[in-house]
């Protein structure tokens, strides 16, 4: 078969053969059709991320065949007994085992669900990830009920996105923000009620005074920003936190936080049990995933370029085969 | 009646004569026999507080007799319909409306609670705020359970030394810290397995190496030093925030939050139902609230300026008639 591999950090993906995968006692391999990028994929790259070995083919997402079913793969592993987080044996799906971005993969059978059938091969690749983590941090973390009113920072993001198609299909009413305009106006048409461009000054003011304030607010960036998201919230309010791509957050007045009864949440992933949740809800929802844009599997490294500019809404798909 | 008056911002409290107060449709009329010093009133004294109107008599804290029977008073008013959160009309005995330095206070019937038996005058006035705080914080938010390890920071206050009591008769390890070494001692007698001096360099990580981390941390400073708490969680944390006098919080890693699934939960006051379990709770284990030192009410200034020191062990009472 054919795989991306990750040989050494700071250097391209290697495109080239490789054996078919055996399955452990426990496993089963997947022929797959379509693989999906991450953050997580640029940050391994790069050697920004904890505990790397190489050689190693990365890719956290797929969907493909399985003895002639159609199956989409869980990429949380060993999640352990506790719903409230993972346990110490915690992996994800291509790092530090094999990963997508190839012919074929072998995971525990457990983490092999039945791809909803109103999803492309596409569609169901570029799901699982980001829709755990949304999933997680919205319903699980966050416990978002409909008529409530979310906030989803940096919209254009694969978990961003899908957190603001969960919560439109639940029936909460939907705000955005992100630097770009067009990806504003992207998520309108999604449904989105209205938007904020953060770099806009007084950005947050304005946004208070249009919406009034959120139940729910959804970030994956702290940093110097993140201060903002308290005075938008309402009392009860909880702000679900699942990255932290502009760093530490400074800042942070205490007397907001206990003053309003503001929950900060912090979200990574979640277990195969959510996983299958998940699944269900985006079946009953038909709800599809944004794609931004198909690379075929051997422009891998095009592919992640793409994704680290930042630009894409939804998304950065691999189709294989 | 006698009374502590505020007649103006920055100004001694006034002793002097007042009417006993006539109570409105719905109020009750307490003679009280003690009340208790809360950090709420060396700020509002100070100016240091949202929406301060004077003359008033402070005083959160008080237990009396109303007709007869020996009461205790809930100094939560209007918290609202909703569990999670205050509404708009919250306010807390002792501003606006007059308070518990004085020989008489009209306050809603509702929120007189029969003394708790085991407890003598001074006890009672010294547990309606703190203790209230702290039963929300561990046990509303937190979900303090049997078994767990819980940090206290800052013992010495009379928030924490309640939730440190608390914790301890609900089957919780408990550890402190402070930035005075007696003030460790005397939490170690009380039950405390352990403590850190926050002034010593390296207290955490000699903290986390000799507790093994934490699943509940309750702090109310805040400031540059919180950044060192989400360190010494253990994963699926829960840390309770209820006062913030280091000021802002800085150097805060998303990164530690979501890979470690902590919440932050705001926490203020709570609710007149919370009030009736934590009396339920209090009279159940007999608990003692610990008392730093008695004033008479006409030695109110001196009160708040022990209070202000910061170097007591306890609450600081108010005796009356």
């Amino acid at each position: 078969m054919k795989a991306l591999h990750l040989l050494e950090i700071n250097q391209p993906l290697s495109y080239e053969s490789n054996l078919i995968p055996i399955p452990k006692p426990g496993e089963a391999l997947v022929a797959l059709h379509a693989a999906a990028l991450n953050h997580r994929d640029v940050y391994i790259t790069k050697g920004q991320y904890a505990g790397i070995k190489t050689p190693v083919i990365l890719g956290s997402d797929g969907a493909g065949d399985h003895r002639g079913q159609a199956v989409v793969i869980c990429p949380s592993l060993n999640w352990g007994k506790h719903g409230l987080h993972q346990g110490d044996d915690f992996q994800i799906v291509g790092m530090p085992g094999n990963g997508t971005f190839a012919g074929f993969v072998a995971v525990p059978k457990a983490n092999l669900h039945p791809k909803p059938e109103h999803l492309r091969w596409e569609e169901a690749a570029a799901l699982p990830l980001a829709g755990l983590t949304a999933w997680r941090v919205l319903f699980s973390r966050c416990q978002l009920k409909r008529g409530e009113k979310v906030l989803i920072t940096g919209i254009g993001g694969g978990v961003a996105l899908l957190a603001m198609q969960f919560a439109l299909a639940v029936g909460a009413e939907v705000w955005v923000t992100s630097g770009t305009d067009e990806k504003l106006d992207q998520a309108r048409a999604l449904g989105a009620s209205g938007s904020a461009n953060y770099r806009t000054e007084g950005w947050d003011k304005s946004l208070k005074q249009s919406a009034g304030g959120f139940n729910v607010i959804i970030d994956s960036a702290g940093g110097d920003g993140f201060s903002a998201l308290p005075g938008l919230c309402l009392p009860g309010a909880r702000i679900g936190i699942y990255g932290g791509s502009a760093g530490k957050i400074t800042h942070l007045s205490p007397q907001i936080l206990f003053w309003k009864q503001i929950s900060l949440l912090g979200s990574t992933m979640g277990s195969n049990a959510e996983f299958r949740k998940m699944l269900q809800f985006v079946a009953q929802h038909q709800i599809h995933p944004v794609i931004d844009r198909v690379f075929p599997l051997e422009q891998g490294n095009e592919a992640l370029a793409h994704l680290e500019r930042g630009d894409q809404f939804g998304k950065v798909v691999l189709k294989i085969q």
